[in-house]
């Protein structure tokens, strides 16, 4: 890299992300990210745009008594809208309002959007960047203004663009942020456009880009390497249409590829926790194909590459996973061959034959499960119970024999939701009944509610995630549902599965497993605590 | 671009492709993947590893039936095991029986690799690749040379990854494909050894680059930019770990961005239908992110993004949607002002009030409903009915006064998923009951029964799509579940949603919705079909 000197790392999750489509995050998610990536150790944090809604008004009201260690908090903004009324213009007065020590402006350098989108001429347009710029440079917040537009902007017209720039750095702004607005610029190109903008300017300048084109990240690491010193971009992309720039991408990037390095010491091997923590706050399913952070980065599935990774990891992993807080997996799949299924058993500490006919036996019933749509690459703790079951050395501890589940609704009546269990435990048969919050709510309480009476253990665990994916999709109604289910006891956590065409039923199979997995660590350690799986 | 001439596109979605987690194909999809390939204009299919396992196989002999209009079917697999048994070579042989025109090997460019993984000297390793591509040239076939790790093996000894790729060429390879196996390198690397290698080879160079630094395809685009004339990649960039080079991205950017172009003309406008079936045969959720084909890529949430892009929109899209076959969406969310509602309402042909208490009624209906998990800018049908509704044109066709359900399951017997609804009709209440395929399937028969006798038309519409989504999913087994159903007539289809804790409510919720829809529409249009929504 040419610019060798650090650099600043600015994050948006908090505005530009929250344009992305299914994104919505309360004032107390966002006071959590906000406190976060100040322990990551990014330089600044834009948490909104507080004159555009209330939320944000009431973010920074919150996040101003949050002790930062390495962040500076940024409230984010447009221009004045006319530059005849600066003083009194609702958006700059609501930017001072938020007392940010740091504020984003953003001005038109693109002459289209100046002229149709604002109706102003050239002169009208730098005088709106001028004034709004001076004016809170004056109120003593540094400035960092964002240059809309500015690729296609300078592609289109570089005079207008560049005296636009020029304007912004002479009114006193501290940053000049080159925004790919649209996402239609390639790498190439900001390359060079980068470097123009560097040689006619003085002050740092800093790159914004976004994902139309799959390209956000390999432009801004071109525009870090033409010598830009400040990168914006999101927690895993998130953002408007494709996204933004995703700093969960470009941080190791930067670190491991380029040999550059940013302002504050970052923690890298908490980038896999910060990338879930956030997938986590917003609601989303993680990408397990993120590169770097995902669940799969490193997950190997065919034959040659496991049996080549067992010998040299580096031979087919560009990086050690363990630097980004990540891991090595070797996926238990369809594809995978009986060396897979013996290396998942070994990471989990099951002897498994060395071969014959109990090892075929295994290897067809993993098969068998997997066609029929359980999947264990994301349910080790039903993988692990199976291959004891299978190996003779795992009995259930209960079974459930007879199972209903009663559900009424009816117009200005308390809903219904009923299950009745009949189970086996230790010999003795035990019908059971619970009412609960929906239908597989009840079927878990009921569930508990007998086991309790023979295992006080179970007290101790609870369930932290349910999920349900519909398979074979276009049969409609009748169509199988998986239920995947994530249980804790407080220190570590295991995922367990069920699948039928009966939603009840694949949630029973998964609480049933998730009880017996538990129950069989103990025994296992000696009632100590089960071992760490996920 | 430097390289003018036409670049061959290379599909490896059926090999490389399906080593990506959760990724399985059956040999029909693979059959049908490849027709739809072939349609596109893709020049080289890679179909699979004959030799690895039956699956391939047993595609090759049903796909050489299939009349190829672009498309050259080919086979996959490595150099010989040994340099001295070429003729015997199980993998060599197994290439050869494929009877594919196609044949890509891969060998080892990378000194590490060839010593530690194969445990050959310099001297073996160039025999293998020499034998093993001049083996398959003298039987006719055109012979791709894959260099395996080739920018990592070039940037450890140069001198021996040249040898190697230039004994493919002298021994008769008609390509040489430079692999970035381990997705590590950078786009500027990539630039310069590609220059490199194509000043010293005579024959033209192709470029697979993996998604692990989240940079394969600005990888592919760097090498196409020195001069590389051959792309490989796979249909939404599945693959191994983070996965393959996405074509879906490559493709539009050569053509539009870099003024580049294939070897066949290719149906650009069918993109996101290539994608969105891919995505379907995999049974996976499309990816509403994606760069040019994503639900999300063209679609305006911010208030200020959408009101400009109302008056001009290449001031807010890098490219025309439809160039790519995807269209401009402006999303009905919280974070959107009453003008996206508007908006919205427009698409639909629904007049809203200018304004007053009733406008500002329906905005803060839909503001709540959101936020109780409600998602319309997925199940369009559903907020279609809303705005009916709340301006006093539509009334529900029926109204499900009781439901019960009972659902059974005990060893050895048959499982029991009843379902007992009380519907209110035309002013008559009729009972009715019906069993089924699990609840939801048990609950949609005994609807239908009803409703027939009263609107027969309903006969036609049957159920296309049906998926469940735990919202709040941290709440564990209480926690509210949204079902979106999609439902079609043949002609059109559309979306209804439904939100409750309990899954068999939020089942009758979009159920409901989707029968009222399309009676509504019906009413509406006086028994003509239905409008297109979708």
């Amino acid at each position: 890299m040419k610019n060798r000197s650090a650099i600043e790392l600015y994050d948006t999750t908090l505005r530009d992300g929250t344009q992305g489509e299914k994104i919505t995050l309360s004032v107390q998610d966002k006071l959590l990210i906000t406190e976060k990536l100040d322990e990551f150790g990014v330089d600044y944090i834009e948490g909104g745009w507080p004159s555009s809604n209330p939320k944000d008004e009431e973010f920074f009201r919150r996040a101003l008594h949050i002790q930062l260690k390495n962040a500076k908090l940024c409230a984010f903004g447009s221009t004045a809208r006319k530059p005849d009324n600066i003083e009194k213009d609702p958006n700059l007065t609501g930017l001072l309002k938020s007392e940010t020590p740091v504020i984003t402006i953003f001005g038109k350098t693109w002459k289209a959007h100046s002229a149709v989108g604002l109706g102003l001429n050239d002169e009208e347009n730098a005088e709106l960047i001028f004034k709004s710029v001076n004016f809170l440079k004056n109120r003593g917040r540094q400035v960092l203004f964002d240059a809309e537009h500015f690729f296609d902007g300078y592609k289109d017209n570089p005079v207008f663009a560049m005296t636009m720039l020029q304007t912004a750095e002479e009114a006193g702004a501290d940053r000049l942020v080159l925004c790919d607005t649209n996402g239609g610029t390639m790498p190439h190109e900001v390359y060079t456009i980068v470097q123009e903008v560097i040689s006619a300017t003085n002050i740092p300048i800093g790159i914004h880009t976004h994902n139309d084109s799959d390209l956000a990240v390999a432009n801004a690491l071109s525009a870090l390497r033409a010598g830009a010193a400040h990168v914006q971009g999101t927690i895993n992309g998130i953002g408007e249409r494709c996204g933004n720039a995703n700093l969960i991408s470009i941080i190791p990037n930067v670190i491991l590829k380029l040999n550059g390095h940013f302002h504050h010491k970052l923690n890298l091997n908490q980038l896999t926790s910060l990338s879930n923590s956030v997938y986590e706050l917003l609601n989303l399913p993680p990408d397990n194909r993120a590169p770097f952070v995902g669940k799969s980065a490193f997950a190997h599935k065919g034959g040659i590459h496991v049996s080549a990774v067992l010998k040299e990891s580096s031979l087919y992993e560009h990086i050690d996973p363990k630097t980004v807080g990540n891991r090595q997996r070797v996926l238990v799949s369809e594809l995978a061959g009986q060396s897979n299924i013996r290396y998942k058993a070994k990471e989990l500490g099951i002897e498994l034959p060395d071969s014959g006919e109990l090892f075929k036996k295994i290897v067809q019933r993993i098969k068998k499960l997997e066609y029929e749509g359980f999947q264990f690459d994301v349910a080790e703790a039903s993988f692990e119970l199976l291959l004891h079951h299978e190996l003779g050395k795992f009995k259930p501890f209960f079974e459930v024999l007879e199972s209903k589940v009663h559900i009424e609704s009816a117009k200005n009546r308390e809903p219904v939701d009923q299950a009745i269990l009949k189970i086996e435990v230790n010999d003795e048969i035990e019908m059971t009944a619970a009412d609960g919050d929906g239908p597989v709510n009840a079927l878990d309480k009921a569930l508990r509610k007998v086991l309790r009476g023979f295992y006080p253990a179970i007290r101790t665990i609870k369930l932290v995630d349910y999920k349900v994916r519909v398979l074979e999709e276009k049969k409609g109604t009748s169509a199988k549902v998986r239920v995947l289910i994530e249980t804790s006891d407080g220190h570590s956590t295991w995922s367990t599965v069920g699948v039928s065409t009966n939603i009840i039923d694949a949630s029973l199979q998964a609480l049933s497993d998730s009880i017996n997995y538990y129950l069989f660590n103990m025994q296992e350690t000696t009632y100590a605590a089960p071992a760490e799986v996920q």
